[in-house]
Order: C-alpha cells, then sequence, then structure tokens
C-alpha cells in the first residue's frame, strides 16, 4: 500500500502531524521506535509538571502559616509521586493511542529509515518491512546533549550522571543534587529536589540562568530559589565528574561540589543519524533539518517539524509547526510564527516569557517602549501571594503600537500568556487591548494594568 | 472651582472612572462616603479570594496523598485567615489612594447628593461644601437584597443573618451554616465555609445553582460540593428565618434546617436613593439608572456606571463601563461589548464563562454548534488533578465560524478566561484561533483541543 503521508517519529510533532493528516482523510503511517508521545509526554513536559505539581503542594503544606494554615508533619514520598507520575503518563499514553486511532492512522513500531525515492514516493523500512509515502514528515526530535567532560561518559554508564531520560524514575532523592545547566529543565529539576529535600547546586556556563529569558525576570527567579536555599555556579564551566563531585572552573579558579547524583541538561540536539536522510539528499545545518516557515526541507514533499529542525524545541512549537506541515501537504498554504510562541518555566513562581525582550529588540533595531510592573498591581497576586516579588514586563512597538514581548514572573503565568500570544497573533495595537475586559480579580489583570501605561 | 467631573461613588468604577479622568487631564473630584475601593476591594471579590485562597491550601494540606503529599493534624486558623484578609485589603485601598493621588483626582469623604444644575455645571453636596462638576459619573453601586422573610429583619439586627458585608468579619466558624442563594456570593461562601469545617446548605429557588452558568458546569460543579459535604436545597424558597433555624418550603412541603449562621446572597439592588438623581431627572429602570452602551443617562453629561445601571453586576464590567464613561467624555467614541465579557465563581473548581450559553443561543435563534470536552484532554489538567471531572464547552456560531461561547469548570479556568475575551472582542473566527500557539503543557490548551473539532 501506497501511504499519503508517512511520519517518522511518534513524539508531539510526529503524533500531531499524524493525527491532522488522519483527520483531513490522508492515508497516514506513524513510525514510532521507542514509546508514543516522545519525550515531551514520557520524559519531558508532563512528568516534570506531575511531580512539579506534588513539590507545590508540599511547600504549601510546609510554609502556609502566613495563609493562616499550618501541619505538622508535612512529607513529601518520592515514591509515591514517582509512580503517580507513570500513571499520569500512561493515562496520556493511551489518549495519544486513542486519537491515533480514531484519525485513523496506522501506527508501526520501529526504527524508520529512508531508503530511498521511487516513482511511488519515498521508501521507508520499518522492521522487516518496506513502507512507501508520498509525503514524509520528519520528527525524529531531539536528545540530551552531553558535552566532554572528563569522566561523564563512565558516570552515564553507572547513573551517576543523569538525563532529563532517567532522571524522573529515580527511587530515591540524592542528598545533595548537581544540576549542570541552568536552563529550563535544569530550573525545573532544581525546583523540584530542592522541595524534596535535596541540597541542589546549579552549575550554569553563561553569567545568568534562564537562557534567553528577559534578565529582570530571571534574575528574581534566581534569587527566589537562592532564598529556597540552592546555591548557584554562573560563569562556571564544569571539567570533570566523578568520584561523588563535580569540578568546575570559575574566574580561572576550580572548585568542586559534592554530588551524590548529578543532571546533566546543558541542551538537546536533533536526531537526524540513522534514518536515511543522506539517501534522499535532506539538508542538515550542523545536526538540524534545514526547513522553511511551511516546514518544507530542501526535497519536494518531505517536511521536518519538532526539535528536529532545531528551531525552538518546545513540544508546542513542534505541535505548530506539524500542523503547518500537513496543511501544506494539502495545498493550505500556512505558516509558523515563531515571534509569538511562548515559552514557560514551571518553577515556582513561574515564568511566562513571548516575543521580543529587550535585549532582542535592541539588537533588531525595533523601537520599544516598555513598562515594568510589580505582579502587587494585581488584587489577586496580593490576596494569594504574601511578599510576593513577581512582574510583568511589557514591550510596545514605539511606532506601530502594537505589543511585541510579554515577560512575566508569578502565579498563573503559564496559563496567561497563551492570550498574549493570542493578541500578538492578531496584531492588536494597544488601544485595542485597552477594550477587552479582564475578569477581576485577576493575575491576568496586570497584562491590563501595564498596557494603560501605554 | 468648577471640576471637569464629578464622581459618585469610589468603587470599581467610581475609582477607575476618576483615575482614567485624571490621567486624561480632567480636573477630577472623587465622592466617597465609605471607603475607597467599594465592595468589591472590600466587602467582595478581594476578601473571598484571599480567604479562599487559604481554603484551598488547608484542602491540598488534607487531601493530597494521591500526590504524594501527606500530612498529620493539618489546622487552618480563622482568625488568622480573617486578620490577613484585612490585611490585603490595607493593601489594596492604599494602592487605589495612590492611583488616585498620582492622576491628581481630588477625594472627598460623604455622601454625594446632586443638588440641581445651574449654568456653570452640576451642584453636588458633600458634608458642608457644594461641588461643581461639568459632567458628573454616578457610580454608587449596590447593596445587598432582602428578601422580605419572615424574622429577616431581626436577624440582620442580631447578626444572626449576615450579608456579603458582614461575612468576611466573622470570628468564628459557625457549626452549621445556611446560604440563602446559591449565585456566585453564596457559592464561594460555602465553599469557603465548608473547607473551614461548618456543616453548610445553600437554599436556593431556582432548579439549579449558579444563577445563569452553563447547566452542565454548574451541574458539575454541585456535585463537587455535594461530594464535599455540602447540601443543597433547590427549587426553595426560605419562608422564615429564627430560633437557630431556617425555614424553607419545597414542592409544598415545608422543610426546616439547623443554623448556627445564616448569609443572605440572593442578589444585589442599585443604590440610586438619597443622591438627588431626582434633582436633575436621571431616569431609573426600578432602581436602575438607564444608561445606553456608551454610559450616557438620559441627561446630558451625566454618565453611570458599575452596579448602579444593573447591567451586570461585575467589578471588571464596572471597570469597562467607565473608562467608556470617560473616553465618551472626552469625545472619543466608545462603547461597552456585553456580549464580551467573562464571569468566574472562584470555587474549587474554578468556574469561568463567557459568551453565549446553548440556552441563550437558542433563545435568539443563533445557529451554534458546540462541542463540549472533558478537562482531560489538557494533560497539565490531568497531571495535577487526579480523577478531575472539569469540562470546557465551545460555542461557535454555525454562520460565521467565529466563537460565541466559552463555559469551563476546571483548575485555572479564572485566569484562562480572559484570552477568550479577546479573541472573542477580536471576532477571531475558528480558523484564526487554530494559529496561536497556546504553551504546553497547559490547562488552556483545552481551548485549543475544542476549536479544532469545528
Amino acid at each position: 500500500m501506497i501511504y499519503d503521508l508517512i511520519v517518522i517519529g511518534g513524539g508531539p510533532a510526529g503524533y500531531l502531524g499524524a493525527i491532522r493528516g488522519g483527520e483531513a482523510g490522508l492515508n497516514t503511517l506513524l513510525i514510532e521506535k521507542r514509546v508514543l508521545g516522545g519525550v515531551c509526554l514520557n520524559e519531558g513536559c508532563i512528568p516534570s509538571k506531575t511531580i512539579l505539581n506534588s513539590a507545590k503542594i508540599y511547600d504549601y503544606a510546609r510554609f502556609s502559616k502566613r495563609y493562616g494554615v499550618t501541619t505538622e508533619g508535612a512529607h513529601l514520598d518520592h515514591g509515591a509521586v514517582v509512580k503517580r507520575k507513570k500513571k499520569v503518563v500512561r493515562t496520556l499514553v493511551a489518549g495519544v493511542k486513542m486519537q491515533l486511532r480514531e484519525a485513523n492512522v496506522t501506527t508501526v513500531e520501529g526504527s524508520g529509515y529512508i531508503q530511498g525515492k521511487d516513482e511511488d514516493g519515498y521508501k521507508v523500512v520499518a522492521g522487516d518491512d518496506v513502507y512507501i509515502g508520498r509525503n514524509l514528515l520528519i520528527a525524529t526530535g531531539s536528545e540530551a546533549l552531553i558535552p566532554p567532560i572528563d569522566g561523564v561518559d563512565e558516570a552515564l554508564d553507572s547513573g551517576y550522571v543523569v538525563t532529563s531520560r532517567e532522571i524522573f524514575d529515580l527511587k530515591e532523592v540524592p542528598k545533595s543534587f548537581v544540576v549542570v545547566g541552568g536552563g529550563v529543565v535544569g530550573l525545573e529539576m532544581a525546583s523540584y529536589f530542592n522541595s524534596a529535600g535535596s541540597n541542589v547546586t546549579v552549575i550554569e556556563m553563561l553569567d545568568h540562568i534562564a537562557g534567553n529569558t528577559d534578565t529582570d525576570v530571571s534574575g528574581i527567579l534566581m534569587k527566589n530559589y537562592e532564598k529556597k536555599g540552592v546555591e548557584f555556579a554562573l560563569s562556571s564551566k564544569v571539567i570533570a565528574i566523578g568520584d561523588g563531585k563535580v569540578i568546575y572552573e570559575k574566574d580561572g579558579s576550580t572548585y568542586e561540589v559534592e554530588a551524590d547524583r548529578v543532571l546533566m541538561s546543558v541542551g538537546r540536539r536533533p536526531v537526524t543519524a540513522g534514518i536515511g536522510l543522506e539517501n534522499i539528499g535532506v539538508e542538515l545545518n550542523r545536526d538540524a533539518i534545514v526547513v522553511d516557515e511551511r516546514g518544507r526541507t530542501n526535497v519536494p514533499n518531505v517536511y521536518a517539524a519538532g526539535d528536529v529542525n532545531g528551531h525552538s524545541m518546545l513540544a508546542h512549537t513542534a505541535y505548530r509547526e506539524a500542523e503547518v506541515c500537513i496543511n501544506n501537504i494539502l495545498d493550505k498554504d500556512d505558516l509558523v510564527h515563531y515571534e509569538t510562541i511562548a515559552s514557560v518555566i514551571y518553577t515556582n513562581p513561574e515564568v511566562a516569557t513571548i516575543g521580543e525582550t529587550e535585549k532582542t529588540a535592541k539588537e533588531k533595531g525595533i523601537a520599544y517602549d516598555v513598562v515594568k510592573l510589580p505582579m502587587q498591581y494585581s488584587g489577586r497576586y496580593v490576596a494569594e501571594n504574601d511578599r510576593g516579588d513577581g512582574i510583568c514586563k511589557l514591550l510596545v512597538d514605539r511606532n506601530h503600537k502594537k505589543l511585541i514581548g510579554v515577560h512575566m514572573i508569578g502565579s498563573y503565568a503559564s496559563e496567561i500568556i497563551y492570550g498574549v500570544a493570542a493578541m500578538m497573533e492578531m496584531e492588536m495595537g494597544v488601544e485595542d487591548i485597552k477594550k477587552i475586559v479582564f475578569p477581576h480579580p485577576t493575575v491576568s489583570e496586570i497584562i491590563r494594568e501595564g498596557i494603560f501605561r501605554f
């Protein structure tokens, strides 16, 4: 049988692309070598949110005297948390399978390998079978980057160093826990293990945490975690791991920090080897598949979506990219607006950002105005956060009077930011946004408070 | 001195109207007889959110074994909760005062009374002084409605029956607590006192709780509170109060329920008496000031905003109405779109609704399609809600393919709904909404899940 569409990889880009393809009537095959749902569902977004929710509840139980709530003997059962995480993942993987079935997608277990192309289409091997597809969607995702650090390979083999893949199944909370890389993954895990009782140290090469996040926001985040006891070594480079410690360099000096367990979270790399891309001449840039805003590679009818294109390494970007690929396969013109994609860190407080930061706006030469408000301008925030130090920054294009960036740290930021994505997607002007009625009292009103200052 | 604008009433409509007027350069006077911030800030939205936050934390502390968190001896200190509530209100009232000052608004304590009009403007008495204003904004708000029930006046005098004004200062948690009226205020207070340990009974005249809320949503809300032990007497009419009990009729029979304290929350009535509206001939409909979508009364240069016009009795409606009044005073045409104003119930789970329900759409003869999704379609919801029964309903105008209503019950609903208000304000079509990237994993994604079913 010749498929209209073969999708290689069953993570967010792959399964959603397959579902949308199937829903649109494309005869679709999905090939996944490991487990449906990909890193996000099995080893990333979902597991982390599940365990962070437990940590948040535990922190509430311990630290809510100021809200009139006291407890004795609050206890976090890490084993129960991990067990529940597995149940949540099982539930959601079953949901993905159901959606695939409902969309009439055929799924195959195995490593998809592109052999070549003939007049019928692209030939993809999985297991003992060869499948032919008129269109290909490459969605093979990414894997944790392992930097060449002395001792790291042995430590990975022994399980002393873990990546985000293994960390969710740790049976014990390490007494001392070192996180190499202070990006989103590193910070979320630092957050959980800090709550769970580990002595946590985050080692980061840059002079700030949280990557490209607005530095006012990342500064507040770091201050919050320092108060909770997390140690940060910034501008620091890990040079060796082993013997129960991590050794790093900073300003020419060498330091060591004790570690019962180490998380390596310095970034991710697209998975493009071993799938036969070279057999049909798909262009790569380093490890990433080169695509345009429509998800098209240099090869006709071959698309790529998700982490494998190296654009943003976010599940929701992957979703949108996959949909754009499918729409283009269906001859419905569509493209991804990367500038309206939000990013969230599910720490406590949460961080959510979208669009230009002051830094990127300056780099691009955009004339902008900025407003920075304490979250205390929201009545609900005051009601729910004693001495909260959250902020919300809004950037507006000075010439077009349009919102071009929002950067928040504080409660519900994760759930609020999508509305800003909608505003930016619609290119709403400042005066339009002023007419939106925000329910009172909500933390979301901080957007409204900010916009009235332009 | 002749003011450009005199505002009578310092609640949400009044203080925000005064601030916006002052910011725009209008020489503005604000008259408030009681305390700045009005019912919302002092006796409504803010106090309730403060104490409900404590209740939520307390419930987390008691009922989170399924999330791996256990406690021994969780305790809610009602006195501490009330004390903190006062602090929160003080903080926010101070914030309002600061904003008024920054906007150069003159504030006067006293009951504003409109004496009449001469060639300079409207004459308003407050205390011993007479002020003259070219424009008037009436924002005198509303007060709790007290139905003519046998014994209710004595019970109010003795403090046995309270309204939402007194309830937040109760020193003790009543052992048995009866709520007369199962609308937003009644349900939120039932929610707090249920958590705080009262035996709660809600008596409601309609055959469902939560007023005009979508009945699928209100049904789930009621089921949740029944599980928590709240009793509901629907289609029931209270006929007498006193001697430690409430007597009500249902289906022709008479019942009684024990009550250590009773909350009267059957609705609110605009405050239009005693402010001299008759002296300038302002038209009323029953108690409410009649206004158009621009906030104009029948009298030139006299505007009304907030509960006093009887439209929606919501603080955020009041904000928007006040802004619209000010814009019209400033000759900037503006009007309120009531159909894009959301409504929230801060129970646990939260309820948020906006736009048409199936009932109102049918009444208006709008051809619509509806999708009802379990919140379990959101990965974050599954991660954070064991056995959660939340739903999200979306209504789309079948002919115009535009979102016309969203009705949600589940976590974060309160903070999510504003984004729908933005979409509806922009009259976004289904295909436009599909292009918005919702961060993953969030509960907000339920909107996206729903929209792809149209």
